[in-house]
């Protein structure tokens, strides 16, 4: 079981004073279409829980199916259905919404509770003296879509997060597909939400996600799901995480040019539709702000013009509890030279 | 600035499944009160902030100044001088009564706030429709001590914090002597707190919290002091920590055979006062439950009868938001193999 050192270089570093105090050591791929890498570092091979960041594929069986169709679902539902959503109102209606435009409602859902990510979403249950339930959870609006695929297509809901049933079936083999991989059932997981969750190289991942933004290399029906599901994400940006958070803010600041995506255990992917490319980063210790410091770099170097709208990002300061500026979490001398390299060829 | 990869071992690794989906490395030292070193794994020289885990130390002149016998400081407020509280109401009642025998209130403390690392009470203060202040700071305890040092030695109170300030420059001295190391001021960076974080290396660390336990290589009333501290954390172990953490679930179960303290960027140490060792770990990353899975696997190592009291902890489960048990967070093999011949040291 146990494993050496992954020999992955050390991509980010967060500073205090004139030192380096903690490092994230990780693996990023930038691929096309067509799986040629524009970047590589650390090892893109080994197989990795991609987690939250592929909701998106998880969610095109909605689509596929004939569901988001027959359901009328609306962009919001579309985009909560791809979500790690902060339990605002918000979120909660949306997911709701889809719930019942399938004739079914959250008592359905299998995902378990937690409390919202939300500060503000959690202070209104306690003012309401109300406990968190399923559909606060962040990946309720996935179940959600999972779910209204489930009746539409005519089988039973009651365990649609398990791997046998045939919606978890019809997702490991999207995934599959769009990845261009296949599935190794030794590499299989089980999510923190209860669904299935299949390891996968980070070098696929990054092809399969910039299938998914252009829709190059996938069967037209597909591409076109994946382009309704994008579409939503870039219309309803506070429906795919929530205020002040990474991929809401990407997606407000680059949207259509970007769409991100993060899971847990420091994964990160983006599409990037217009340079037909996908991004996918794995930090190695599981770390969040490294990974989104990662992807900020990678995404500023395939797109200078995103500087700007990832200033706050790129320029992480760390604050103390009296604002003090304290510290920086910054990218290492290898992620620097990586994302040099990258944006020369995108230059020319 | 940047650095290459450390070098230092995997230590822990987190795997789902069959996986291991993250991991995490670092530098561990066991030490005697001579320095000798009993485990060495990892870069044991480089200097690294200790952040909380020297909280005993920085509370050495409230006794050494004689402020704890003038106040008549009980062991609740000792404690609590020591601690990362969780910012419960016992917690935030002994701050007070330190601060009210010194003759201060709250607004002298200068650590800025934030919520109660205790969920509980961050509902109860939401409920109340209250903010956290800065007594709710899991640091207000120190900074109450270093507040009441200051007003029994007659200096101004205001600028405690500051470097500068008298109480400062006495608890640098006690570092620097109790560690056996010069502090350089280069290496010194600002705390999340706002008091100074002098960096040092892990080995003078150990060292440094082996003399504390043991009062060895101390001047009698150093040591003293620090039997003092010792014994009013062990006798008020929730007011150390608080329910439900690592240092108050190991003071319950090991005392006084072992007192732990975690700081803040995956660092920790301990102190066992009868076999006359210290601990001193830091995880590359910064991770909080890497650091409490090897401080845990160490002391089982070094007291074999301590794996009963420490079996949650060992035993690292992972479960997930429907309570199923999705994977472990488990020792690497280079842990495993040291921690084998530490324990083989023991027994001889």
């Amino acid at each position: 079981m146990s494993e050496t050192a992954s020999g992955n270089p050390v991509l980010v570093e967060v500073i205090r004073g004139a030192l380096v105090e903690s490092r994230h050591s990780g693996a990023i791929a930038v691929a096309d279409a067509g799986g040629r890498l524009l970047l590589a570092l650390g090892d893109l091979e080994r197989p990795i829980y991609p987690r939250s960041a592929i909701k998106a594929m998880q969610a095109l069986p909605l689509i596929e199916s004939g569901a988001a169709d027959a359901f009328a679902l609306n962009e919001d539902e579309l985009a909560v259905a791809c979500a790690s959503h902060s339990g605002d109102s918000v979120h909660v209606e949306a997911v709701r919404g889809l719930l019942a435009k399938a004739g079914l409602d959250e008592s359905y859902l299998a995902c378990g509770a937690h409390w919202p990510i939300s500060e503000d979403a959690t202070r209104e249950l306690l003012r309401t003296a109300q406990r968190p339930r399923a559909i606060h959870n962040n990946c309720s609006g996935k179940h959600a879509g999972m779910l209204a695929t489930a009746v539409h297509l005519g089988l039973d809901p009651k365990g649609y997060e398990r791997p046998d049933h045939q919606v978890q079936i019809m997702i490991a083999g999207i995934i599959s597909e769009t990845c261009g991989i296949a599935l190794d059932r030794s590499r299989m997981g089980i999510d923190g939400c209860s669904v299935p969750t299949f390891a996968l190289p980070l070098a696929a991942l990054a092809k399969g996600f910039a299938r998914l933004g252009s829709g190059e290399e996938l069967p037209s029906e597909r591409a076109s799901a994946a382009r309704r599901l994008c579409h939503a994400c870039f219309s309803e940006p506070a429906h795919v995480a929530g205020e002040g958070r990474f991929d809401t803010i990407v997606l407000r600041a680059l949207a259509p040019s970007c769409i991100t995506k993060g899971g847990a255990e420091g994964v990160h992917c983006a599409a990037l539709p217009d340079l037909g490319l996908g991004i996918a980063l794995k930090i190695d210790d599981g770390a969040k702000r490294g990974a989104e410091l990662a992807m900020s770099e990678v995404i500023a170097a395939l797109q200078p013009e995103a500087k700007h709208g990832l200033a706050g990002q790129l320029n992480a300061e760390m604050l103390n509890w009296r604002g003090i500026v304290v510290g920086r979490v910054a990218p290492s001398e290898a992620l620097q030279r990586a994302t040099n390299e990258l944006a020369n060829q995108i230059v020319r």
